[in-house]
């Protein structure tokens, strides 16, 4: 098939009039230049236009370039969901330098490994996380430049750097003139992930994939020219799944938020004209239990993407009731955020509810962005049959990857092995190419030789009205090799035995799955909300 | 500000899980995967599923990879707006060929040159271009495979190959896999510019820009997911303005139109709901003389994106009032099509219609797709002031842009003279960033030491209630060095001598832009409709 004459090679190369490298940078000042005055973020009173918001920018990577910081530096942040997050995300790209955001529920120890591991040259913090981050910079070998944004929409907690974010933003030039990456695969941002054993792994992402992942974020949620964006989920999460970009791109609105209470979220949706916003199920379920009576409660479309956790049916209907439409998302830090989009099928409108969430519930099928997915075996690569039974590992291929591990080469090795990242989620593929989450694939549990996905027991124990949480982990067992053992927390004023749960669930489900060992206990959890389920292995050990 | 120690770039390289190459022929394998009952493609009683036409494409490139076809061969097509045409947007690149779309109005003589200077390996057409076509291949060098559409909704013509489209399918495997572009510089197409002078020039696509500018499309003109698209803009023309891949890149529904009349239009709108279509105001001028009493003529929100030429407000103002948002677009053959948009401003609103429709008739600002967009001095390349009156010339940079000319290395160099893609479009720049184009560069009039947008006086000249047609050129003059010369085709039944169309000028521009002769004649135009000044000026010599 090779051509060594093709003529559409001959004389037609790259030159800088028909390439430019992609970057999300270029988002911010279309925006600008086009919509100048529209309004760019909505921090409670604080309004600024796209005009002002980039000149903050470009004073901001002014300030730091003469401070010395450029290509491959890192710029670390502690920061809620507040205008100057919003704003690292393009200031700092700007340099060539890249933006690593901390989950501010971290400890200080592992802030301070991150700081180490990352080499930050800069932090950019907030009092609200002074003592944290205080101990964490006492802790670390790094000594980055402290800066701190002094906002007085919050009071409480301590100054701990040499000066503060609008200091640092008057000493730059509002007309820098910044250039885009010469190679769109240069690193973006840094993300550590959340790490439920051993130290937190440097995921990083490139200009290119921040680019895609934002183009695709627009096609899977439909957002469209002005989109009013409602920051509910952490911009340090997967730099917001790539929505400071997205947002940027279609020049709409950011509502900033610092703290994620629920009549501040319904004030911010009716008042600001929200369309859109994202966050967990966990997140729903907190506006589903505090959602005032008058329903719908928006008299406006709004869309909510979700991942995390496959939303529940009662949480689709909740939020349906309130006027706001689910799109279910999936994906993991090493994907910029959402892979894998739920898309909604006009035919499901024919079923009932519970059948209808039973749909939305799976993970989906690719996202625009990601060139690839399948469920296959881990070690042939061979896809699963598409029966909704047979259980695989996830896997995907395309632009919206990591580049791979900071500084760990062997880790970037083993996620890319044969050529696809491996996600370590196990899932069954269904007919209509629908992928659906079963577990993590150290978590499945082998018992008897069949497999029995963690997180279908888990479903049915949350089915208990007395149960507010439950976990299932494997235990050892001499004749079955493994057998399903829960961790169950129960509501306030409940009270059950072990041998109750136990029926409930061999009434619900094959026996074989149902828990063998019921503890009751309080469950273990990451910084982000996951149950640490190595930890209750290890408590559970005889 | 290099990093040679950036550890960013350490063992982080690009392997086969996170890079593909981008390519709009992934768009639909994920519309067939992800909506195959959802219909792709209607015309007349026609209908295909998207898994339906995603097989037929696969059909095709099985079938002519069989027969030889690879990477860097040249698949010519003189065909209508039927669903074959879509289907070879996807088949050709699936096998690495170039599709050379070709203007079914144009002459065997130059059909004939194309082929030659495209070695195209395979010609498909209709029985509708027999005639051009079958004389075309008489005088061209090139012996290509002849393949015709013998479609029952036409009648007339002649089959001229050795086997129709359907023969062609039935050769090849459903099951095709094809692999996607190793480089996404890889050229996907080519399309001949109309060429006002000699001949044509052939512009080279890649599969870069191709994704990209579908994306740039879908949110300039916000294309919804399932968007319902009629093909008013011929497929032949920049690929239809890359809408065959970006109407697939949201699964939408492609309606299909073989001839471009208004009752069939304005039936295809209300039957099958279509939300978007494109024409030049030419097109739209037909829709409105034509448009039946009852208005709005639609009942769903439908928008049309206007190029080619400056929508005027009367044609603005008589589209809305059938309902349909007018978007104006800018772009060149080198441009894939559109890559300014003039976007809409809310301020807009309050204006009156005259000054809304003066606003929305410049060309705009650079489309989300493209890099950089100015209005520069030509040699020094050197910004115009933001000041709405210095002419400069319209430059352009970014992904959307060809790789270049076909075997004419020199004209690619003059194209891309500087590192910027000269338009040859002369344009002002308004404070607001949005540009105005007001004539070709090699057409403006330079009269003692004015430049004088000859655009701008024909828009006077077409106020005149008399005047069908009207074109402005320059004549050499003794004393001013050049003078603007009008010729006028009068309205049927309308008399008129020269002086008082001076005069009536005079009466509305600047006594210098008036032209200082008036002929009355027939113009000359392209195939493509554009007034050739070339020939205008050649017949007005002494």
């Amino acid at each position: 098939m090779e051509n060594n004459n093709n003529p559409y090679n001959m004389g037609l190369a790259q030159n800088s009039a028909n390439f430019s490298a992609l970057s999300p940078v270029g988002f911010i000042e279309r925006a600008a230049s086009v919509y100048p005055e529209h309004t760019a973020v909505i921090y409670g009173d604080l309004r600024r236009s796209w005009r002002e918001t980039y000149e903050r920018c470009l004073r901001l990577a002014s300030a730091l370039q003469q401070r010395g910081i450029g290509e491959g530096d890192t710029v670390a942040a502690v920061l809620p969901n507040i205008p100057e997050m919003l704003e690292l995300h393009f200031a700092i790209p700007m340099l060539g330098a890249v933006l690593n955001t901390q989950n501010t529920r971290l400890d200080a120890e592992t802030i301070g490994f991150m700081l180490d591991h990352g080499q930050a040259q800069v932090v950019i913090t907030d009092r609200e996380f002074s003592d944290t981050v205080g101990k964490a910079l006492k802790m670390c070998q790094q000594q980055p430049l402290v800066v701190d944004v002094d906002d007085i929409q919050f009071s409480g907690g301590e100054l701990l750097g040499s000066l503060t974010y609008e200091q640092l933003l008057n000493e730059g030039d509002e007309h820098f003139s910044w250039q885009p990456p010469a190679d769109e695969w240069q690193a973006i941002a840094l993300n550590y992930t959340s790490g439920t054993t051993g130290n937190p792994k440097g995921v990083v992402y490139h200009h290119r994939g921040a680019y895609l992942n934002s183009l695709s974020n627009i096609l899977g949620q439909n957002l469209p020219p002005h989109a009013v964006y409602l920051w509910t989920l952490p911009m340090f999460h997967c730099n917001g799944w790539c929505y400071p970009w997205a947002v940027t791109a279609v020049a709409g609105t950011h509502v900033c938020l610092r703290h994620l209470q629920a009549e501040r979220i319904f004030a911010a949706i009716q008042t600001n004209g929200v369309t859109h916003f994202c966050g967990a199920p966990v997140v729903l379920n907190m506006l589903l239990n505090a959602a005032p009576q008058t329903r719908p409660l928006v008299d406006h479309p709004v869309t909510v993407t979700t991942g995390g956790a496959a939303p529940p049916a009662s949480i689709i209907a909740g939020m349906e009731a309130l006027g706001v439409q689910v799109v279910h998302a999936y994906g993991l830090t090493e994907t910029y955020g959402p892979s894998v989009f739920c898309c909604y099928q006009q035919a499901w409108d024919e079923l009932s509810l519970e059948q209808r969430a039973a749909k939305m519930a799976r993970q989906g099928v690719r996202a625009p962005g990601m060139a690839e997915l399948m469920v296959a075996d881990p070690l042939t690569l061979e896809p699963v049959a598409r029966d909704g039974t047979v259980m695989g590992e996830v896997m995907m291929r395309g632009n919206t990857m990591m580049k791979g591990y900071l500084r760990n080469p062997s880790a970037s090795a083993d996620a890319f092995s044969g050529g696809w990242f491996h996600t370590g989620d196990l899932a069954v593929w269904h007919a209509d190419g629908y992928i659906e989450v079963k577990d993590r694939s150290k978590d499945v549990i082998i018992s008897g030789g069949e497999n029995i996905s963690t997180i279908e027991v888990e479903d049915v124990l949350y089915r208990h009205p007395a149960i507010l949480e439950a976990a299932v982990v494997a235990q050892a067992d001499d004749h079955w090799g493994e057998v399903p053992c829960a961790v169950v927390t129960l509501k306030p004023g409940e009270a059950l035995d072990a041998q109750s749960i136990i029926d409930f669930c061999r009434d619900k489900m094959a026996h074989y799955k149902c828990p063998k060992r019921v503890v009751f206990a309080e469950l273990p959890k990451t910084s982000t909300g996951k149950v640490q389920k190595y930890a209750l292995r290890q408590m559970l050990q005889p």
